[in-house]
């Protein structure tokens, strides 16, 4: 018997129509570089989405790469990036923000993972200094790394207070669908164009091949060129565009109808590994789960299921990862709420 | 009637076999960033190809990114580059090795595009001034930007100067494919890696939705930080993987299948070209050819054929670029010849 | 008898009066990082001899960190710089604006070094490719490396041409004391902040021990965190700004004084090499001077002069250089001829 | 009566030989950038003083400058740097380590500043997820930023951890004077050439007019092309080599002489505020003085003495820092000493 398999959300390929798409436009002959139009349509998709005409759209193949390129994009070389020190850009990607040249301020949260607006004015009058970089860009990711989501309410007051300390605010969204389908969730996608100057749409955790869309509700005329310039541009680049399509077309529906099945099946898991009493780390109401575990379980769950060691806690116990995705089932989640009641 | 099509090589998708094991793989549930078992065994193949064990293998999603990344792993901060005046990296890529850091050295060629050992040693001489970049990387394509081909007896003369110069030779691949399926050809990937310190087997204008390949015969352990770093790393790593393990198979045969149809066409045009008296800026024995036309045939040609603007040579002609792919056919070669003999 | 020394203007130290100044701030107690009282006043005497009292000024150790510095803190990452192929930045700087990210574009010129309006376009109609960098800034330097002063009618040309395109000028003034001080020059301070939008004041090559001030007209306001951070900043920033508080005083008196000394001898040296029939590689107004002479002498030059090999023109003949200082005097002009009239 | 002035060891110029120097090579006409035999005479002389003769020297013009231009010469792209938090690289160089590409791993410390070997593994442990920076630098300072001296057991302890580590050791030198000539220092210069992978020797903050002297005991053959390309060349280098031969020579009697009045007035200073009642950040050997003073005492100390403001502690209380240099006297201590007595 296979095992069962809660380890991310990017080990599977595309979701169906996602799939379909990629084969019926094989054939089609579109223009290179993004400039087709399947990219233009969902560029338009996206833009209508969110209610802001004039955003600049652009599509990358990977987090990494547009979370560099769009901070490098909106920054001045003094200009640094507070972080919170979970943040995806601080932890997990090999310094590609340095090595852009821009300094990470990292900021200590809750076991959410968010970014309070009262933790911002400290670090602005700390850095009046000239002799340090110039804070200028709040980065925060929705969901956050631990699964949270912003309400509408907290990012208001985060964006609030960024426009008055001259800042802008960046929201990497790799995973915004699970933060936008997740029943907690009070905000629209043309919310997340109001409050921020820059965020992303993650479709590879979200049942796409690959692809994120940058979106700069004010515009940026040259983004293309610092894509181009820093490895961002596929040549094939309809393929992003006519995922998108597929995912964005009726607004969001496909989109928001994967990371609605991750969610549900996550939660699912979550209240029934509360009913086993056992502990959690943090309460996520998106598609990502932190149990803790005593570290005798962690030899025999591998046996039957694929998961991450998130953090060890101390010397008996450690918080691990379930991450449910499109491809989730709540079958899946039953056989392993059944498997560990048994540990 | 659709229009006939030759502009690029990157305009279709992938060829079945690719497509198919897109598919095939989707629900696999492959581990991430590259660490699985098609791309495990893919780099195997392509080790075993080189005839050399010991070699990197790294998969990049497209060729402005593992140029400018490769550049940057094998350099240090104040080293620069020799490059053909036409190469890629000097004139299509918006300036990604010097967005690394690197300034470009470029040096003008004959029209095959090809650099001759000979122009190595002045430069070299000329930078013994360490008021400029010590130069340390020659930047070389094959096939070149002209489509053309280089023999064993080029690369190895130009292999040796550099070694003699302490320069380590980097050959960009994006076109590969059809130099080594070209009848000029008579170098193996055995010679690629014998001959060079660094090159790339492209995938994306052979037959790929996407995927280079990078090869550094005597090995750089840390690459894959620096590729992670500079936003090189697909997440579904396996999608890169699974195709370059379809086409490497059997010592590349799909691989050099893909390119054999694009040269055979390309030829057979070429050939229709000289036979119509029509003039060419080269001769080309790859899949890229390049008449030249009078204007006032340009947009007559439009109507029938896609195809690229090259170089305006004079007030009264252009060089054009006609491109076949893995997708082209002999019947589409004909029925273009037989159009062109009418205008 | 001591040699002849016409090699450089940059092996002396520093003119008395500034020396002077030296010794007397030693024991002053400033305040550190340029925030002292004497930069403060020095840095209002330029913003008031060039009649913009808005203008950001600082000052800079040497040439180099502050071109770079200074064309960092302009541009974007994806812009690119047009320069002169003589240009210091692209020939004499290790690369340090490519270290810095840009791409720079180098364009041929006559003799003179000047850079015409006439070849701005072409450049800007090749980049409307967004596969290239984007040209943002022309480089080019007064007195060019050649000597040549740019008139006011050819900046004037220059910089509409560049505000027509978006393009910044930034002009290099290593040697602007030179150029002022010429009298072919019809240049003020105040031109030149009102035809440039960056330009520098050079001191280490017109008697300061060192000492370069940046000027942007319009204002920068966060050029000192750049400055810092690519280690442009001196802490005994009062070193410089006491230099500079001596030379730029009365109108620039001392600065424009130390340059005539120099142009004066540097337009006799020329004025008899004409007449001694030793023919030179171009005419120049100010202090560099670029005589062709047989290789026959270059070997008996060396026994009495110190000078520069310019470059290797045929098998038989080169072009050498003559620079005069601050400190050179009619006197050795005269010993210098009276010796070549012998070879 | 002129003020009191504890406020920093860079206000002043140089120490009377040091002036006296600039003064005596005014005119000779040294070769520029470093070439001239004083600065040649300089190097040889501290690469016997380090008893390493195969070292590379530079100097360089400022602390910032020379920190990052050597961390970014001894690494690759993809390395970070581990530092203590309070290292002057996080905190004082506006993201000067950064802009060249390098993350810094913060580590907090005790406070003297001082890091300790076993913080060391943890970090290497962590970073072996290659989604991560490889850490491959340890940086500390000595004297750190607290004033405080690594002792010979110390250093080496932490020496064999980075080398058991792969890892390199870099001593920022800037207040290295201090340490060395610390009654509780234990090292000598070829103790820190023979425990440490590159270290540097200030003198801009030990009675030079500007210069840090780098030395890598093992070597670096390109260092001077990316002193030139980052902005670290002076252009009359013999500025830099004239002072170092002044206080470098006999054994470095000047250079240990400056630090040594630095340090006894300091010293005298610690045990008066001691005497006083007045508590301590922390006891330091070396020129810096850290009391915690009411906040009541801020407004009137200004009155009597610069110094400067360290880090307000609580409500009522706050760090402050006197530093004593060169230029100091026991006089005036005790005039400090006496004025605070009566507050």
């Amino acid at each position: 018997m296979e095992k069962l398999f809660f380890r991310n959300d990017y080990s599977e390929g595309a979701c169906q129509p996602a799939l379909d798409v990629i084969c019926a436009v094989n054939m089609e002959r579109n223009i290179g570089y993004g400039e087709d139009g399947h990219s233009e349509r969902a560029k338009d998709m996206i833009r209508s989405l969110c209610a802001c005409p004039e955003a600049t759209v652009e599509f990358f193949i990977g987090g990494t790469n547009v979370n560099a390129v769009a901070i490098a994009a909106l920054l001045r070389p003094w200009e640094g990036v507070i972080s919170p020190e979970s943040g995806h850009i601080n932890g997990h990607e090999s310094g590609a923000v340095e090595s852009y040249g821009h300094k990470i301020l990292a900021v200590k949260t809750g076991a959410d993972g968010k970014l309070l607006p009262e933790q911002i004015p400290p670090i602005m009058d700390y850095h009046q200094d000239t002799h340090l970089v110039k804070p200028r860009l709040v980065y925060i990711s929705n969901a956050t790394e631990r699964g949270a989501v912003y309400t509408k309410g907290e990012l208001t007051a985060l964006y609030d207070m960024c426009v008055a300390n001259d800042l802008l605010l960046f929201i990497d969204g790799a995973r915004l669908a699970v933060a936008l389908a997740s029943p907690v969730n009070d905000l629209t996608f043309a919310d997340m164009a109001a409050l921020s100057h820059a965020f992303t749409i993650g479709g590879t955790k979200n049942g796409m091949l690959m692809g994120e869309a940058l979106v700069i509700p004010a515009g940026l005329s040259e983004l293309f060129r610092i894509k181009k310039q820093r490895g961002g541009v596929l040549a094939k680049g309809f393929l992003l565009g006519a995922q998108f399509e597929v995912l964005m077309a009726n607004d969001a529906a496909l989109y928001l109808e994967n990371a609605r099945t991750a969610n549900d099946c996550a939660q699912a898991l979550q209240t029934g590994l509360q009913t086993l009493g056992i502990p959690l780390l943090n309460l996520s109401p998106t598609n990502q789960i932190f149990p803790i575990v005593p570290n005798a379980w962690l030899e025999p769950l591998r046996s039957f299921v694929e998961y991450e060691i998130w953090e060890p806690l101390d010397n008996s116990r450690t918080a691990i990862r379930f991450v449910c995705s499109f491809a989730s089932s709540i079958d899946k989640v039953e056989t392993l709420l059944e498997k560990l009641s048994k540990l």
